[in-house]
């Protein structure tokens, strides 16, 4: 089953895709979300971002076998960088290097706090697709990741949850301006899905429409502002999003200025 | 002027104090809030954290003069730790050595973007208290804090917003079981409330609601379960909520095997 929040000039509304139509629902998180009796045709409606979560939490180092010679890490990212299908992505001025990273997302449907591996799929609503954006140069400044990961737009996502899903692999693949430029599969993270439910789980409370970005398995690429940037999963769907120029950082010298410094 | 949420059986309610009375509004976040006619008396209402924000963002190494010396850094914490007056910290088992940091918290009024110094605290709809409670073993496992800082309950916030502050130096003190453990001021923080929201806005968009945890200014005490933990700020009030034992990670024994193999 899908699941999207479309776009209404009274705010995002949720519901489910059935034949050609979104139909309206109460409450993406309802166990048995009821139609209100409105629907949109597929064709011609805008998509917002399927979740506005209150936690965003990625994995990091989670791209390869190999990483999981080291234990499983998490970074938490603005909910406010979370953005929908054919959003900008802002890069500022003087920011530096930006990588886009083509993730699968779970999208979480219910209180989920110490989960056991048995419980853990069973508190996620459905899978989506993120672009976890990332200010490469900042990283490298700021071991906290703040400066890095929290830009306007940087956490692209959509366009809709998808509830059936392949637990361990799902092909990804990567476009820049229409070329596809990485081509991998989530059998490549380190951590499963399910192992960085419990993780997660274990260290913070996660809540219906949280989200977390499951790793970039293999799947970062450069980016400059002008580009278009679409990720495929395969079960899923697309997510394409664009890069523009930001405005200046100029006026922040006090920052600058310290930076250099260091 | 102090706004604060009053607990109702129908949620938390928006508030203004005017004598001895709460009077509930709109909208905390609005120009001009305009009363509902709605009120309670001061004495025996319970009040929610003043805010329930998106973001939670604290500053790093900045609770000291010399701290100048480094670059501002700041950290994320998870919306969903942010509990109210009076509310339990829970101490997982296992978790390890706990501290309490007495802070004081700034609550964003409006969209907050590349901020100049002049604008910085026109964005600010007033100050509240936290305790930016850490899990400070968690802390050295984890560079990226996500262990150490999203324990539930770790972010106590209020007991209000207090829209008139002394931006530079307010009285701090901290107690443990009614006895005083801490006392200091705000004027000790290495970068101060403008200069933090000047490099905040540089990196992230912050916004109505939004919680900017400043930094402990040597108000940092180590606790264990079942203590009282007292914050008292000059000009705003206090700030009470008790430490519990929480539950077992030892379900995650994915998770202990790779900490302890590290």
């Amino acid at each position: 089953m899908r699941m999207a929040r479309v776009r209404t000039p009274s705010g995002a509304r949720p519901a489910l895709l059935r034949g050609a139509e979104w139909r309206e629902i109460d409450e993406l998180w309802a166990a048995r979300p009821r139609e209100t009796g409105r629907s949109w045709p597929v064709a011609g409606t805008a998509l917002a971002a399927p979740s506005e979560p209150r936690v965003v939490v990625g994995m990091s180092h989670n791209g390869s076998p190999s990483e999981r010679a080291r234990p499983p890490q998490a970074f938490l990212k603005s909910a406010r960088t979370v953005v929908g299908p054919g959003a900008a992505i802002v890069l500022d001025e003087g920011i530096g290097s930006i990588a886009v990273e083509g993730e699968l997302a779970l999208v979480i449907g219910r209180r989920a706090r110490h989960l056991s591996p048995d419980e853990a799929l069973d508190a996620v609503l459905g899978v989506t697709i993120a672009n976890d954006v990332t200010a490469v140069d900042q990283v490298a400044l700021d071991s906290l990741f703040s400066q890095g990961k929290n830009g306007e737009g940087f956490t692209p996502l959509g366009p809709w949850i998808e509830t059936d899903f392949d637990q361990l692999a799902l092909s990804i693949s990567m476009e820049l301006d229409g070329v596809v430029v990485a081509q991998s599969s989530t059998a490549l993270l380190a951590w499963n899905i399910v192992e960085q439910l419990v993780y997660l789980s274990s260290i913070m409370e996660l809540g219906p429409g949280d989200v977390v970005l499951t790793g970039a398995p293999g799947t970062t690429v450069p980016v400059s502002a002008g580009q278009a940037c679409r990720i495929t999963i395969d079960g899923i769907g697309a997510l394409e999003n664009h890069t523009v120029m930001g405005g200046s950082r100029a006026s922040v010298l006090l920052v600058d200025d310290v930076l250099q410094e260091d």
